[in-house]
């Protein structure tokens, strides 16, 4: 990135994507946004909208979308990829001969690819062939509709090399956006994975009838369970209880709109996963990766009793009272992250 | 304590000592509940109900309530205090021959007293003329009616010797309230004496219109702020990620019940000090305690942004979008505790 306006290219016209491109234009980037929807493009370009997946939300001035890669990427000197985490690979393959030798790409994806556990970033540097000090991430309290109407938030942009984390940050900084940097890129994707188990566990809770007591111990329980096992990963226990981590969660677990907390609720009013699945309107990414934060979590020897309940709960057919009464019952502890379980 | 049941005194016959009254009754203990109104003890010992105080909940057999505090105080072993904080000192005083030798005294009380800055743990010692030793604290996300109605939730009992916080938490341990022990007494109390201060600024960009991602955005970076502040006075920074920071946080900033949370949201909307506190029925902790935080913080050279954008606000006459861009436009920072502001 050079001291001149920053060149950006959106890769993902979907509701994240389209919100980070406002972001970046009013941050004053030269903003192209690429998804291959030409009815959404052409409405960006003519009407600065994209009624499909931020209605009734006006989009700054400068943006151009374009279904065309080449134009999008050309000259390009910050790459930001916000397509579906499991399509990442196979689109950025595709790309990688139009992307500089030395653009930042910057992932807004979440979660791991499935059948390689792959974090989004390392699958950014896999299928771009570039080096991780290039790549960087942005988590935190972030849900889309609320950013594209402005309203003040927070993120986290991180990257191993400090120096990068810094210019992402200055690229995307505005009046209602305040980006903090960071280098732990595993603490802050690992978060992005794993707090919808934890926000499946809060709608368990809320759906049995619980209130905000049990809603913020679960939270901050859970918080410390995903802390810990970060901690054997190799990740920093401050990015936790960072923005990407407690804030990213706290705002989830508020959200009526996150599917992990509403397809929790579900369960927790006593519906079967099936039933809940389909009142949600389609899975939910913890039902899946519960599983696998489990499997992690034994294979590292770290205690994670809400997740060991959750996927109990979701996939060996224990009912929801047993799982709190579990969860109260086990041996009197300690508090800190150095404590058991 | 012996290992015959605990016999506990609770000293104060308000919401949250008639319902941690009920937690140690659930849990096995032998419960005299003392307060100055007799009406209120006469309803818990022939209706098992404080209407006044607890409308509607029907308390455990096994709590006797008395006026008499040599009644309430023989033979106990277990000293619980939740008389209003600026009562406490006074109210101590006076009952300090009636406290055993051996008893395990334990505060649920909040805040600091007025004109000394004592926390609650200092005045306990200093009234009754105890070692901090036998002096434990209870504080985590306990609302206290839903406790009342056996909604599980966890709190944390610290204390400086471990072994007492141990036994204040098998004593209070039941199938709802889980307690875990910590010894940072000093974290804990303080971190009970911000969180309104935090909770008055949630409240205030809620009033304000904002949505999910600025409370938690508040939320966390708010934590952040009173955990630097807490280590520049020796208290343990996990202590603010745990239950009675971060924990207590989420609680107090969800319930419409908080008066701190309230009183913000009046603020947020466009209210005036006087209009706000008038609106809430009365004023609001954190109003007071929002200023000496900062003196706080100012004398140990801690940065505490949010803190001085509710002080401006509050009691400058700072308007509340003025604060959010005062926030919002500081030089870019790292994520992290040990960076600053």
């Amino acid at each position: 990135m050079s001291a001149a306006p920053t060149v950006a290219a959106v890769l993902g016209s979907g509701s994240w994507g389209t919100t980070f491109a406002s972001v970046l234009a009013d941050a004053g980037c030269e903003v192209r946004l690429w998804g291959r929807d030409a009815d959404v493009a052409d409405q960006v370009n003519t009407e600065r909208r994209n009624d499909k997946r931020l209605p009734g939300i006006e989009l700054p001035a400068g943006i151009r979308a374009t279904t065309d890669p080449r134009a999008a990427l050309d000259r390009a000197d910050l790459v930001v990829v916000a397509v579906p985490s499991q399509v990442a690979r196979a689109t950025l393959t595709e790309l990688r001969p139009l992307v500089g030798p030395d653009a930042v790409v910057v992932s807004l994806m979440k979660g791991v690819e499935l059948g390689t556990d792959r974090r989004m970033s390392e699958v950014v540097v896999e299928a771009l062939g570039i080096a991780p000090e290039r790549v960087a991430v942005v988590s935190g309290p972030n849900l889309a509709r609320e950013i594209a109407h402005r309203q003040p938030t927070a993120t986290v942009v991180s990257c191993i090399d400090e120096d990068v984390a810094r210019r992402v940050a200055a690229a995307c900084s505005s009046s209602y956006f305040r980006p903090y940097t960071n280098t732990d890129v595993v603490g802050v994707e690992l978060c992005g994975a794993v707090k919808n188990v934890i926000a499946l566990a809060v709608g368990i809770a809320q759906g049995r009838g619980f209130g905000y007591n049990t809603t913020a111990t679960v939270i901050t329980r859970g918080l410390v369970e995903i802390t810990r096992l970060g901690r054997a990963l190799g990740a920093d226990a401050e990015t936790f209880s960072g923005l990407a981590g407690m804030g990213d969660l706290v705002a989830t677990c508020s959200s009526p709109l996150s599917r992990n907390h509403t397809l929790g609720k579900h369960i927790g009013q006593g519906m079967s996963l099936d039933e809940a699945v389909a009142a949600t309107g389609g899975t939910a990414e913890g039902v899946k990766s519960c599983r696998s934060v489990l499997e992690l979590a034994r294979s590292t020897g770290v205690d994670v009793p809400i997740t060991a309940g959750v996927v109990a709960v979701l996939h060996e057919g224990m009912p929801v009272d047993e799982m709190a009464r579990g969860l109260l019952s086990r041996p009197q502890k300690a508090e800190g992250l150095s404590a058991e379980g």
